[in-house]
This record gives structure tokens, sequence and C-alpha cells, in this order.
């Protein structure tokens, strides 16, 4: 039963334990201890949110099979998952005095044991409490090991993707449609959730940003319950979420006819995108696709406003969509792009005192190109 | 303009800073570093959800105004937040570099430095980074002490968290009223996210765990779509958000009559609930609460199944409502409740290949017991 509530099949699960294996040989790697539930979940299919207030982590030994150690109630989740045996602790117990006994019990606790300190799951006081308790190990950072893995995606993970695109799609003609004079913040919001559900969408986590005016210049900010009026900006940051698979878009409106400044901010957004999307194709630095995009929303006279990176990894997500160690579209990266990596391109431009404007796509690397996943009219859509 | 955007007044931000630089004096710290949106937005209105890829500090110093150091893109948040001043990088450049640079310039990079050992958002990264450019700076954990500060909330919070208890009730009362015979976990979805929302709630980014039928027995899981059936059991645990005050309510329902099973669960639920609030009271044990329900669970026959702690401290939400690091209501439970913690009461019952089963409450601990801030029918609803 528990079987069929797995996302992927055994080759699949099978394939990319192997990979890391393969991975771990290389860099004489005895044993990887993973923290974060992005890294658990692709490698098992291990699923709960529970993982922000109890230490959870995923033991992966080079040439053993794979143990959890988690809390005692998320003990049916492992169950669920693929070919996963399990060590829980109870609510009053200390989980680093679990981890290190799981570890001196399967004969690994001298090893050389890769950590992911870059992951926040593991907290300086676990490690420091695992550090003490196994005073033979050797603990070596293995952050981004599997991030990179996961930056490139299978088929099947493309599928999920695509159905979120088209459920993210859904929510955001709800959301554009409600945009007009006298309509508050919370009926859009309101007519956004049900049509990303409706259309496929699973937990609906990530943030679902959607301000409105001034306030739109918020980062990363929810609605309060603004009564939208002539002239203000709705900026609209959506994702929605396939077994875990996300797709992000972002799209913005305005009450009434635009302003110029506006209207030159949304076009500067807009090249920005397209020349992103011209620009990604697998053998590039991903640095490329940042400068291709500075350098659009300049020639629209938009540069000061660009303050963000261009885009990034985006996949699995838990807490964020974002690919946490994955490939980023800064000035400086150095990753070179893949076939079959998910990218949510970003060229989002903020100007103080009137807000936020953007036009975003999620897509997948090609060969010679992207295929774009997200499919939704690049306009400023006017309310 | 900005300043009409904060929760608070004025008076409220000062109190709990000073409230803070006196416990640094008892404790000789000379400056704590906080890493986590909670302990930073309770401090300074300092709000955002973009706290998961890129680190973010709040530098408070015990003698002088404190100063963020977060990534380029929040500095209009930071600019939004109660007298803060910030120092922001650049996607591109490493935030440890710009942390220990900060802590110079103001001359207390030599100083007794509190650091949170036990936040995820401070990683081991973060934390060794910041070690190995200031050696000699002494670090200590303080983990804990903001929290501990949280978790007893003021009249202006309860009041955001009432709002909360009343739109997470209009939730959970559209998610009920859609369950029946043929019905989809979307639709039951659909249904909850917009009641919620036009009742008031804010970001609902705490999970909805909406599952029914066996895979209801997942902790902490999303629905994924399945056609509901009679003898289904149907899962609810829901949160509302107002101003990132969170309150939860969990109820449970069933397509058709009950079996005499899950009619015995929900009885000892139910009765475990009623325990709790007539136990909780300011000045006992917090591990008093977890007995009283605990023992009247098992007089209904269903100690077996009740696996977890029998709550914990709910307040602000970024990520979770539940408090890291405040009260939890565990066998092991030191605390001492005090007037104004606000607990959610978890009797929750995990019935192997039946599922979920749950009643809970938001309340509010007073010196002679509790108020209860949710209110919503404790009935076993049949659809």
């Amino acid at each position: 039963m528990a079987d069929s509530w797995l996302p992927f099949d055994a080759t699949e699960y099978e394939r990319r334990q192997q990979a890391l294996r393969a991975r771990m040989d290389e860099r004489s790697l005895d044993v990887v201890l993973l923290s974060g539930p992005e890294n658990q979940y692709y490698l098992t299919g291990y699923e709960t949110t529970g993982f922000h207030s109890f230490p959870q982590t995923l033991i992966f030994p080079r040439t053993a099979p794979p143990l959890l150690v988690t809390r005692r109630l998320e003990e049916g989740n492992a169950a669920a998952a693929y070919a996963l045996a399990c060590r829980s602790y109870r609510d009053d117990e200390d989980p680093a005095d679990a981890l290190a006994q799981a570890l001196r019990d399967l004969g690994i606790a001298d090893r050389t044991i890769g950590v992911e300190k870059a992951v926040p799951w593991l907290t300086v006081r676990l490690f420091e409490g695992l550090a003490h308790k196994l005073p033979s190990a050797k603990l070596v950072d293995v952050s981004g090991l599997v991030e990179l893995m996961r930056a490139v995606k299978s088929p099947a993970e493309i599928t999920y993707m695509r159905e979120a695109a088209a459920a993210v799609a859904a929510g955001m003609r709800a959301g554009l449609a409600a945009v007009r004079d006298g309509v508050n913040e919370r009926e859009i919001a309101a007519a956004v959730f049900p049509a990303r559900i409706l259309a496929g969408s699973h937990f609906v986590r990530n943030p679902t940003y959607i301000t409105a005016g001034p306030r739109s210049a918020l980062a990363h900010a929810t609605w309060l319950g603004k009564t939208l009026e002539r002239g203000d900006v709705v900026f609209f940051e959506l994702g929605a979420n396939v077994r875990h698979y996300d797709a992000a878009l972002i799209r913005t409106a305005v009450v009434g006819p635009p302003t110029a400044e506006l209207r030159r901010a949304a076009d500067a957004s807009i090249a920005g995108l397209a020349a992103a999307i011209e620009t990604v194709r697998a053998g590039i630095p991903a640095s490329e696709v940042y400068r291709a995009t500075r350098d659009a929303i300049a020639k629209e006279g938009c540069a000061q406003f660009f303050l963000h990176r261009a885009g990034y990894g985006i996949g699995i997500e838990f807490l964020t969509w974002i690919e946490r160690g994955g490939v980023s579209l800064d000035a400086g990266a150095m990753s070179i792009l893949q076939p079959n990596m998910t990218l949510h391109l970003v060229p989002y431009l903020l100007l103080p005192g009137l807000g936020s404007v953007g036009f975003s796509e999620t897509v997948c690397v090609t060969e010679s190109g992207c295929e774009v996943l997200t499919t939704y009219p690049r306009l400023l859509t006017e309310g």
C-alpha cells in the first residue's frame, strides 16, 4: 500500500543512490550524513515537513543501506519511503545521542564522515554534540554533493515540474483576473489559492507573494489587506508544487493605466527575461545569463533597479523552491549549465516608492537552448 | 509611511529591547547575534521570508542600537523595521565577511559574543567562518535567550493570536463542511484556503495538513488527490496567521458513520484535550500537562496510539508555528508555565492502518487556568 504513495519507482531511487555512492568513492567518503529534507526526499522519498524542530539525519554509508534517524512520530513516514530503515528517538531524548549511537552500532563511528555544514538543519549544536560524542570520527564538509546531483532533473522529475507549471499558471490567471479598483488584496489571494490547488498543486507552502502599492517594494512580503486604488502596482510571485517539485512564476499588474515609469520598468523586465531565455543553453557559465539579463535591463534604462541575481536553480521544495547550493545566476557564478537543469529566471526590479516589477519563467535547460515550462503571457496586466 | 506597516508601536519594541539588554547584563554579554527570523521580527519588526538561502544576522549590542547584516535585496525590509540600521552584501559576496567586518567596525569583534547554536539559520559554515575571521572573539551559546522572552505574550500579541484563532476556525468550518463521500481531498483544501484568508489570515505558509484515509497516518503530510470513500478518516491540522502570529487547530472527520475503534480514539483525544485544558495554569511544570493528557487518553484505552508530546509553545511563525526553544509539554519538561504563555495543546493519536485522529486548541495561560483562543466544537464530524 505504502509503496503506491511514492512519487518515483524503484529504478529512479536506485539510480540516484548509485550515483551518490560513485561520488563518495571518488572522494573516499565512508558515509555521509544528510541533514536537509530536500536531499533526504531526493534519495529515498522520505517526506515530512516535521524537520523544523526535531533534527532528522539520513545516514548514507557507501557500502550499506541508508538508515534514517528521526523523531518517533515520523516513523510511519520513514516506512512509506523507499527501502528505508529507521531508528527513532522520543521527544524528550537528545537527537545527538541517537545519531551517535546509530553510527557506533553501524561500526562507522571512527570513519571519514561527510556532513553538510551549509545546510541549516545541521545546527551548530548538533554538529558540536556529534563531534564531542565521536572523537575518532573525521568530519568533513560535503555541502553541495547531493545538491549538484539534484540540479539535473530526470524525465520523471521534469514531468512533475511541468504539472506544477500548469498549476501555477492557473493561479496566476485567477489572481490577475481579480485585480481592479476597490478590490482587497485578500480577495486576490483568496482567488489564487483554490485555482492552484484545483489545477493540481499540493502543499502551497512556498510563499505566495501578493502585494499592492508602495508596500510591494518590500521583498518577500505578504498581503495585509490593502484595498486597491488606481495607480497601484500589484506584484505576484507564485509557486505551485507537485510531489514537492515546484514551478514559480512572477507577473505584475497595475490598477488602471500605467505611468510611463512603470511601463518602462515592465518593458525592461520583459526584455531581461527574453534575453535570459535566449542566452540559456547547456555548456555556458551561469554568469553569462546574468550578464545578458543585466545588459538588456540596462539598455531599457533600468539598471539601477536591478539588485538581484538573474535567477537560480529550482526543484524540490520543502521550505523554499530555491535550490540552495545549486546553480545561482549571479555575476560571479562559475557553474556550467547542463541539460535538464531547471531554472527560475528572475529579472526582478525594485522601484523605491513605486513597488516591485517583475516577469519570470521556470525553464528547463536543453543542449541548444531551453524549454519554457511556465507559459503565461508576458504582459503588464491592466486591471 | 513605512512606519504604519509595523505591527506594534515604538513602546512595544523599546520594552522588548530593554528586556533583552537586562538579560545581557545579567549574563555579561557585550553583544548577541540573532540568526533566526522569529527573534529578529520580535525585537525589531524586521520581516522577510527571504531567510532561507542568504544568512541574515541581527547584531544586538548591549550599549548601542541594533544593526542588521542582510542581503542587499532586503534593504527595504530593514528600512520598514523599527529604528533598524542595516549593512547589506551582494548576492555574490560572502556573508561571513560582511558580518565580521560589521563587528570590527562596531569595535566589538574581540568581545564576548552570544550566538544561537540551536537556531538552524546560523549554519555550521557561517559559525566556523566567523570564528576564523574573529580569532579574539569569545563566542558563547545563547540559544533560548530571546525564545524564553517571546514565550510570554503581551496584550497586543494576544490580540493578533485571537484574530488568527478566528481565521483558523473559519477555515476549519469550510473544510469540515466539504467532507462527504466522493469529494476529492483537493476540493477540501480549495475550500479551506480562501475561508481562512477572507477571515483575516495573512501568509498561510504554515503547513496545512489535510489527508484522508490510511495515508492520514503519515505525520506532516499533504493531500495528494484521494477521492473520499465511506469509512475514510479525514484529518485536519490547520493554522492561520495574523502579522506572523499563529493559531493552530486540529479536528477529525469521517465519511459516514465511524467504526467503534475510531469513535473510541476520537473520545480519547477529546478527553485528553479536556484534561490538558483543565490542568494548564500558571505555576505548574509543563510536564504536568503531559501527564494529565496521557492519563486521560490511557483511561480511554488508547495509550498505545499517543506517541507525541502533549503540546508546545506557539506564537511567531515564519517557517513553523512551533516555538523552537520555547515551552515543550513532554514527559521531561521542566519549564514552569507563566501567565500569557500561549500553547497549542495536541492530544494527537496515530492509529496504524486507520489514520490520524486528533482534536486540539490554542490556549493562553492565566493565573487560574487558561483561556481557549480557538473556539470550535470538539466533535468527530460525520460527513
